[in-house]
């Protein structure tokens, strides 16, 4: 017999058999409805008002939850309520699944909030002299899992904490297997993680609230690892030079972030026994020097890392600073030297699931390309050397208050713009890029790169110029991405007319004008509106692996899937190389 | 269509149909193979010569194999060698698995080998610029296990050992998925692990080789806990004066079995970081005290432990000093006052799988009795105080050189017998009870307790007696035994007639008269061939865990399936027990 559930206020009308759960109906019918808990009546997160039809007795759940949240008695859990007759409900909006904003940039993409680290409210029983179960068993009772784990270290405060609220404690779970936190009472609305982007340069740290998938805030710094090096080549070789260089490494850039992520944390006053996660995403180079992994076998050929997918970690042996049992999650490598921040990067865009062929471009000191054909992946990295970030170029500098990161020609006057509108103290990529284009369409500079008319360099404005060598530095950064996506199309015979799309990810953002990029062959010629600028994907991947477990298992599997293409030991490499230092269009 | 198979040395002929394997074929007849690796092909163990049949083409693992062991080429895994003809083969006394003996006193127990700690010895191919797999991605791939873990401290020392040794190296694995140590060339002979009896009063502590389940070697010592109280209670309130005993008396133990574990490592030439897991086995208020979990409510009714099985730990939080990624697994407790020794024992005993009817005591200052009816198991503890030690008794001692073990009362002649033969220094539990029991017969002493004939003592020899309050102490020890196993029986209606044996754990031993122990009433009146005293079932069962991860399992099931029966909470325990006081045969 099938009976009639009615909902409101969606408005839908659904048929149902006897015994099937409520949850699974109301999932069925296209509402996401919230199973944080799946579907285990813990976190009272799918509860609905049952405005007509029978009323079963309340579980003990089901009380615990009505009169901590003050609501009427026509409230069911839908995970535990097995349908017996006709309904009418009412899905209150707190039961319909969030989505948390991982990108915005260029394209948009949410994901239902199903964070690693969940937190649940609970009123234990407390054991009696008859059933003296261990107070690890109630744990593992109570969340019916087995092999629930729970760290010596909160074996030791257990007790203590159990007396003294009376066994009514919230509970931080990872990945419903092992609890992280014990905290009396009701600490549900605490309950946050930090997501970070391992640029080789820059730093930057968000709070996030793992309850809403909100940035609470957001802050920026320098990689103090630049004083051993400013790109991942140098900083290699430091870490090679002696045995306890690794942990030197690993000690900086641990300081700063702790530094940051106490800031942050200050600021929104927040305990950091409340922060239980900390995702990070950098290249494999960071990735392994964030943890003081030895790079000797990353620093020669054949350039293998140690560790490609990590499980979570414990933060404490990280020497981050959150609660004392938390985790961290490194975004997974992929080969070589296609790292954490480029998987984060494929997550963030959720290529996968796009229809078509696509190339994800990530330009930094190395550049990284991934081409998605049809199902397939393949990646390459190529080493671009650091003229994109502006350095070794006589004017460079990084995308800082006073760099010019944009110019025009028009009306015969070179007009450039400067961050935060300040006078121009140098010269970031997107600048470089601007002027070298426009010097090449003025014809100073010979599309081999030299500068014409027996000059020695060329004038920006008021002591910002560009020398003969700076313009060569540009070519060969420009040469090394241009080569790649040249051979990475030629591998797969993929024909450029056959890209669905190109993304953009990177400091660069929106400012690298696509015009000129393609004028001088940095990008390929192709449809303008085919280009997206996804800013920093890392960090939005970053976040999408803090808010979404599921996140992880996707990379994890993808990960494996992406084959990896070595330009360097291709024989036409140096051909093409050379042929592409030339400033003209890609073909 | 069916091949043949015959099998020597053991002579066996067989069947098999094309494509079996033939590891599966072997074991099905009964020859108890060793498949170390679970016919992943890793191990080695279950080597073949095959005498007439196909020699399909060697595998890698196979040539490393027969390189490695000098063996002739005609030898295969057969748990990789699929059958596609008529076969004669020999087994080689090597493949056959190999029993460890765990229980030698009373009963015999043997344990097939199956270690949860096991030692790989593997050639990896070193990855190419083309395939620039993780170092981690390697050993996942060795192992075809995709979840296998690799410890943070791992992956740093992991490059240098694989580049210094070519990549040829040993591998220690944690339950075939956690890699513990990678150990340059062949180090499959140094597999060594570590059992502990953890009593009140006495740490044995054992050196196991993991190879071969033999001891190594046996040392026992005082549990050095005992200058903070020498029975549990008194330990377990110095615990709760003061926040920071719990790590003093953690600290004091764990100081003692390093140096117990120091001592035997060194006498026999082998290196700590060889010793990759230790198995604790004590009461559960010894094994809180190991760990240093707090007791608050173990101490106090309704008596929870904090945890009764853990999974296992690492051994470096524990403090204990093995290899730095080595593992500790304590035994499981059962419920309260039940702990993880007496686990220990029903392991060592394989109790579950007897059929009957029987009883398992633990005779110590705390008593335990479980009672296995058919397929129930029924539990409870009794606190027997410390007389049975020897302690709070005016000539009392524990068992040690110079203390009365024994005493026979013949031709109007006391006579008694002294551990290592010195002159009497004192009375220990087995010495008092045939003296109290020798009195008993005499009519020194009234069946009611009472030292007849207005005497203050009775005299044992020179300056060793036993005073009124000292047969009290005995009389309240003895009815507590004789009260749990009254009460247990009653609880679970069987009666006396219906039991099948019962084991006596404990240090008692064989010097425990029966005929006496069954005058005065601490073991009842059953046949005496059905009474085995079984020894240091404690430590037995510890080697048993170490030896054998199907042990654990095991364990763990059933310590769930152990029902409680707390005898201090029963109207009746009282009259019980206060009946039982009387010096008299138990019904």
């Amino acid at each position: 017999m099938a009976y009639r559930i009615r909902i409101t206020p969606q408005n839908k009308s659904i048929t149902a058999k006897k015994n099937e759960l409520l949850a699974d109906k109301i999932q069925e019918s296209g509402i996401n409805l919230s199973l944080y808990c799946n579907k285990r009546g813990l976190c009272g997160k799918c509860l609905v008002k049952i405005v007509e039809g029978k009323l079963p007795p309340l579980k003990k759940m089901e009380e615990f939850l009505l009169e901590q949240k003050k609501l009427k008695k026509n409230y069911r859990l839908s995970c535990l309520y097995k349908i017996k007759g006709d309904l009418s409900i009412e899905i209150p909006e707190e039961s319909i699944i969030q989505e948390a904003l991982i990108l915005k940039t260029g394209i948009k993409l949410s994901l239902p909030l199903d964070p690693a680290v969940k937190k649940y409210h609970l009123q234990l029983k407390k054991p009696e002299v008859s059933s003296p179960y261990s107070l690890m068993e109630l744990f593992k009772q109570h969340f019916k899992e087995k092999n629930l784990s729970i760290p010596l270290a909160l074996l030791k405060d257990m007790g203590k904490i159990l007396n003294k609220s009376r066994y009514h404690v919230t509970a931080a779970v990872h990945k419903d297997r092992e609890i992280l936190s014990i905290e009396p009472l009701n600490t549900l609305s605490q309950n946050f993680g930090i997501s970070i982007d391992i640029g080789t340069t820059t730093l930057v740290v968000e709070l996030l609230d793992l309850n809403t998938g909100e940035i609470v805030d957001t802050l920026t710094g320098m990689n103090s690892q630049v004083k051993y090096g400013t790109d991942v080549i140098s900083r290699l070789s430091y870490a090679l030079l002696e045995e306890k260089n690794s942990e030197e490494l690993r000690d900086s850039i641990i300081k700063t972030l702790n530094r940051m992520i106490a800031r942050l944390l200050k600021k929104k006053k927040i305990d950091s026994s409340s922060v239980y996660e900390v995702v990070a995403a950098g290249n494999t180079s960071m990735n392994h020097l964030l943890l003081g992994v030895p790079v000797e076998t990353l620093a020669a050929a054949p350039f293998n890392p140690v560790f490609t997918c990590l499980p979570e970690l414990s933060a404490h042996a990280s020497g981050l600073k959150i609660n004392k049992l938390g985790k961290v999650y490194i975004a997974p490598n992929i080969k070589s030297f296609v790292g954490g921040d480029i998987s984060a990067g494929l997550v963030a865009t959720d290529l996968e699931k796009k229809k078509g062929n696509f190339l994800y471009i990530d330009l930094g000191t190395n550049g990284e390309i991934v081409l998605k054909k049809g199902k397939e992946f393949v990646a390459t990295s190529t080493a671009a050397g650091p003229a994109f970030e502006g350095m070794n170029i006589s004017c460079g500098m990084l995308a800082l208050p006073g760099a010019i990161y944009k110019a025009e020609y028009k009306d015969n006057n070179l007009k450039t713009f400067v961050i935060e509108n300040r006078a121009a103290s140098g010269i970031c990529g997107t600048g470089l890029i601007d002027i070298i284009s426009i010097s090449l369409e003025k014809g100073e500079i010979s599309p081999k790169g030299t500068i014409q008319n027996k000059r020695k360099r060329i004038d920006v404005c008021a002591n910002i110029f560009l020398t003969q060598k700076d313009v060569r530095e540009m070519q060969l950064a420009i040469s090394a991405i241009k080569t790649g996506i040249k051979m990475i199309l030629q591998e797969t015979n993929v024909k450029l007319g056959e890209i669905d799309g190109i993304y953009i990810a990177g400091a660069f953002g929106n400012y690298l004008n696509i015009k000129n990029s393609m004028t001088i062959g940095l990008l390929p010629q192709i449809d303008k509106e085919k280009i997206i600028f996804i800013g920093n994907a890392s960090l939005a991947g970053a976040r999408a692996f803090l808010l979404s477990k599921q996140a992880r298992e996707k990379i994890e599997s993808l990960v494996k899937r992406v084959q990896f293409v070595s330009l360097a030991t291709k024989p036409s490499f140096q051909e093409n190389f050379i042929d592409a230092l030339e400033f003209t269009g890609q073909v």
